[in-house]
């Protein structure tokens, strides 16, 4: 037995305290948010406009957006991205939850709020196609400088980015 | 005298040696960007399109531009920002010979790539207003997530501008 085991035990024990820590965690079965009650505030809530849905990759993205208190519609969590190098394919996404949402009708608009990495917008290139058809608006979160910044300490790749977005005043 | 006049006279001396630097140093009539040349090398291009004009605070913003390879058009350089706090009004930076190439019909396309601060974003409205009425299109760089970067990095107001400033996929 290590000498780690009932600090550690304890440690667990404290953790599980924590609201949406312990046994009674759980996938959202709309949006694969994880929660311990389903479906979670966000799909349950009255005053969200629940026809956006905003798609991240990690349930901690969700947090993320929160923060600001900028996006007041649903969410949708890939739980990953595709990464064929690492052989994660569509089928290791939790992608059929959001597609079913799609073709219901109960949407109007997607945005695509992967990461600006390879292979978030491999990832939303791939959902892109695949949500298309079903009729519904799907967007992409901007790429950029980041507010405050300098365009000096961009890197190319953003710099492009940043020029290739530019948009009517 | 000091005891570094000496030894800064020489660095001057050396540094007057670089091209750029000295007293042949002047402002391009054309774009006011810093240049040996009038007008300077990106004016005098053969192989840019001239009819889009990337306005920029500062000369060394070019660099960062040209970095990439990504623009190819012509620069206009403010040599500063609108700042009311500093008591930087619109008679301190050079707009005049921008205005005077957008009326002159030149100029198809007029890239506002002020940096996404307070200042920078002022000095973009108040351009945009300036330039509306002659007839040019006015756009702005976008404000986003970096490229290769994690939503969970990123400040809440670039959240707020890379949602805002979504786009179709």
């Amino acid at each position: 037995m290590s000498k780690f085991a009932e600090p550690m035990a304890r440690l667990i024990d404290e953790l599980k305290k924590l609201p949406g820590v312990g046994s009674k965690s759980a996938q959202c079965s709309v949006c694969n948010n994880i929660t311990d009650v389903d479906p979670c505030v966000y799909c349950a809530s009255a005053t969200r406009n629940l026809r956006v849905v905003c798609v991240v990759e990690e349930p901690t993205n969700i947090a993320a957006l929160e923060k600001g208190h900028n996006y007041n519609g649903a969410y949708h969590v890939l739980h990953g991205t595709l990464s064929p190098i690492h052989g994660v394919g569509p089928e290791h996404l939790r992608i059929a939850n959001l597609m079913k949402r799609a073709e219901s009708g109960s949407v109007d608009e997607v945005i695509l709020a992967t990461n600006p990495t390879v292979e978030g917008e491999a990832t939303a290139v791939y959902l892109a196609r695949q949500l298309k058809p079903t009729g519904v608006r799907v967007t992409r979160i901007a790429t950029g400088i980041p507010a405050g910044s300098d365009i000096e300490y961009a890197d190319e790749v953003t710099l492009q980015r940043a020029l290739e977005g530019r948009r009517e005043m």
